[in-house]
């Protein structure tokens, strides 16, 4: 029955690309976030607002937008935790409050990580640093913060999986520093040319992965996954958020302002320790690196620098061998979700694959 | 039982001053509050040490502090809790994980307070951010709030208290939006001549009462209050944290250093909207306030400005007005109380008065 209900659910004409994603199991997700940022403005309705505004629900004048937010980000984490939960065979419904809860997790760090990065757009908007000032900000994320919680306490409202509440919410905080530590390490590598690939996995293994991780997990858990199971989903997670964020890195400097909405060779600009660098780093010559660490400091000139960055990363077919990264972390991921549910078991499955090849081969 | 247990831990010596009150109710909730902590360094070592420093485990260079903290600051909000829950006769110990938790939140609102508010000390120490940045300092509090949430679901794993945790962790959260509503609030009404008395008050009770309403609250939830008993109880927070609240605008601006570890009249510097200079506005002459807003607006010669405001504070007797005020909410908070807890019919009965007539005459 809850398989029967599941393929009503979910459209079966989406095929595999990131943008063409089902959007109703977004439907049952979406009414919980709206609830847990309600309780927001129950103290203070210009706070709640601007959390609004972030998710895409109002506009920069604070009226609220009719119909679906213009850009709501693409969602992929609570769609994950739902298809997973789906694809064992469980009502994916049962998922909802886990999915709504990571969304707003998610976005809580957007907040920050805008302040922190002094990033003026996100999603293609001002970021809310820039419209209301860093210090209500500050609130926005944290507000969002709680309101995350809110959403995953509804988990208790459900008998089904009411006793799973200890296990998940413990894992959810868990995760949450695992974000903040990445978040951390990631600050910390700024301007060190001392950054090793290892550290830099370490980072973007919180930074990054470990909310796609949890997402997996917790699908799996409210779906029944086995020990071994939840382990595998975990795997799966961790090296489909390694995949992600190298992606990343990958278009902070290759891919096109269409494609991304920032300036080309963006991360070189800002001086990220992003994987192309860092290997780069490793295997030019002694002056090699010696010319490109003055390219990375000069003051003046730097378009003609980024040029000459992009030259040397040319030199050592830097591009191909990062997608060769990207497509190494992207089979183990698919080898560990094969371990508990085989590609085309169900349709669920088949969304959860089509989801997987529209992230490893997406562009923006 | 549970109360024989409690005669034992509780230092009957204890007398009416916040600095002499019994320490060994701390010694119940302080390692559930370093277990949260140390989750921290899990994935960034240095955030967890940046945690432990502002919590005054560390020094400003991270080495360890052994012992007891130069300056952990009040504890006030957990010991009130774990008080309550004593009072009402169960084992204090069973409110441990609600105290910690209330301890880390308060701790992390003020890592993000003190950039929001650029200040350089707390608790007589350089503050997060006056030491790592702002990015670092906003990572922190972040970690700070997620490792509350840590120690609070060690509710879960005590038997007496399990079934408590659905609804005390949406209180905590429900708290928490209050808290940084509040503060939203605090950083609107920042030189605005229009904030009235009523929006001053929601304010406070958001921003400094609602932590002080959940301590009281979850430690009679924890005690087996009736519904009646737990809504005396929030009321008596409530009070008490208003009184709070309202004694600090007082030492803001006629605390001495030594009281304060601020510049005197630090409040009326920073143009903060605290109740004795609202309650001024409302009570000057027109021409008094064109005056007033004026000093208040200035950029020459701020100490002339400060003693002209102090002199008409003086005219209108407002140290002695807003003595009042304090003395108020006290007696409304003494009040609420003794509908639940009888002054002196137990040692912790006594103890909590005791917190309470101590927090009336604190003067920093």
């Amino acid at each position: 029955m809850a398989v029967y209900e599941l393929e009503r659910k979910i459209d079966l004409t989406a095929h595999s690309t990131v943008s063409h994603l089902p959007t109703s199991l977004d439907g049952l997700f979406e009414p919980i976030m709206q609830r847990a940022v309600a309780e927001i403005g129950e103290t203070s309705p210009l706070l709640e607002q601007i959390a609004a505004y972030h998710m895409g629900w109002r506009n920069a004048d604070l009226s609220p937008i009719a119909g679906d937010p213009p850009n709501p980000g693409k969602r992929i984490r609570p769609r994950l935790a739902m298809l997973v939960t789906a694809a064992l065979g469980a009502d994916p419904a049962m998922a909802a409050p886990v999915a709504a809860a990571i969304e707003l997790l998610h976005n809580f760090t957007l907040v920050h990580d805008d302040i922190q990065d002094q990033s003026h757009l996100r999603r293609h908007r001002p970021t809310v640093w820039s419209l209301w000032g860093e210090a209500q900000a500050i609130n926005a994320g944290d507000a969002l913060f709680a309101s995350s919680h809110l959403a995953l306490y509804e988990l208790a409202d459900r008998e089904e999986t009411a006793a799973l509440l200890p296990q998940l919410v413990k894992a959810f905080d868990k995760t949450t520093l695992a974000i903040v530590g990445g978040q951390t390490m990631d600050i910390e590598n700024e301007g060190d040319a001392s950054v090793t690939v290892e550290r830099y996995i370490a980072t973007i293994a919180g930074k990054t992965s470990a909310i796609v991780e949890f997402s997996a997990w917790a699908g799996g858990l409210v779906g029944g996954a086995t020990e071994q199971q939840s382990a595998e989903l975990a795997r799966f997670g961790l090296s489909t958020g390694l995949a992600f964020q190298i992606r990343d890195d990958l278009l902070g400097i290759w891919g096109t302002e269409a494609e991304t909405g920032k300036t080309p060779a963006d991360d070189i600009r800002r001086g990220k320790q992003t994987l192309p660098l860092i290997e780069l780093r490793r295997l030019a010559t002694p002056h090699e690196r010696r010319e490109l660490e003055a390219w990375l400091t000069t003051a003046e000139d730097t378009d003609a620098s980024v040029r000459a960055i992009l030259g040397l990363l040319s030199d050592y077919d830097m591009r191909a061998q990062v997608e060769q990264q990207i497509r190494f972390y992207h089979n183990a991921a698919s080898a560990a979700l094969g371990q508990v549910i085989p590609r085309d078991s169900s349709t669920a499955a088949h969304q959860l694959y089509a989801l997987l090849d529209g992230l490893e081969h997406r562009s923006g």
